[in-house]
């Protein structure tokens, strides 16, 4: 998606470890213009017809997947990240690993609001080595639904955690795929 | 707000301990339509042609603010909860209380995303004891920005956050403020 990536281009910035800081309109002050777009270009690519909820991580990719319920008139479930030993009883769980935190986090989501009757599209705002992403197919396959596919904004290719979704035949779209960052240079995949 | 107070009756769950669990429309399943409608409700109590930024906290405030930032054609800009020690400069910062997780939190964001120009409409999900909204208000004066009003979709009004706020003269509007509850008895506050 050419808006995006000129976007990054533009706004990014590369910080030494191979972080790319998109914090300008993506996942801290949030331009909910450009989400629409992003919205409405995962719509090309995934029958929205079919799809029945939408579900994300928090806590970044709320924003962005809020603006893709609205946009196509879908429910959302963000699933919440656990902070205590203490959590009720009902929900789905799928422990990952956060490179953020560098420790174990449980994504929780409650059984209530996912069915096995679900097709589900999964939104993100990035992707680096998946974890996140591998939490979410754990909780989808944990209430017997179907995925129809997982659409991510910005997907760091060079840590691997996409193409080992792509190799497992999910269905996912991503729409600036950085295939290596230094500053000055970011070189994105050819679509 | 009569609809919001028609979904909180209908859907919403009393807990032991005052909790009022509204999870299946407003903060974890997310129901934008309803949350679309509260965003035109705030738009009849703030003047949104002076407001040039929303701001709210990660993670539950998330999704309704950005729908109203859509809403309205305006930025947002969530803070973040810091979960570590190691937080890079150039951040306002403000430690909170964290009810829900017993300890304290900070809640920071980055300055590059607010300055004093702005003119800062504060939107959450929920208030109870008001801590995440000192915290925003404490980052709003920081910036040197305006703080233009505070407004929030359900207000547990028997926790005093709202009142301390209104008593502060801050312009807060809140959509439901549920002055007690207990299982099948809800009542809110007049408006």
């Amino acid at each position: 998606m050419q808006e995006l990536k000129d976007r990054i281009v533009k706004e990014g910035k590369v910080l030494p470890g191979n972080i790319i800081k998109v914090d300008g309109f993506l996942n801290h002050r949030i331009d909910t213009v450009l989400m629409d777009h992003i919205a409405e270009e995962f719509g090309k690519h995934f029958n929205m017809d079919e799809v029945t909820l939408l579900l994300t991580a928090e806590a970044s990719g709320i924003a962005l997947a809020t603006v893709c319920a609205h946009h196509f008139g879908k429910p959302l479930v963000f699933a919440k990240k656990a902070k205590s030993d203490n959590i009720e009883g009902g929900l789905y769980r799928s422990d990952i690993f956060s490179y953020t935190y560098k420790k174990k986090v449980t994504l929780i989501a409650a059984k209530e609001w996912i069915s096995s009757d679900d097709k589900i599209l999964i939104i993100d705002d990035f992707m680096a080595n998946g974890e996140a992403m591998r939490g979410l197919i754990d909780i989808v396959n944990s209430a017997g639904a179907e995925l129809v596919g997982v659409g991510c904004a910005v997907e760091k290719g060079f840590q691997g955690g996409g193409d080992r979704l792509r190799a497992a035949g999910v269905n996912i779209k991503s729409l600036a795929i950085i295939d290596s960052c230094e500053p000055g240079n970011i070189v994105f995949r050819e679509d």
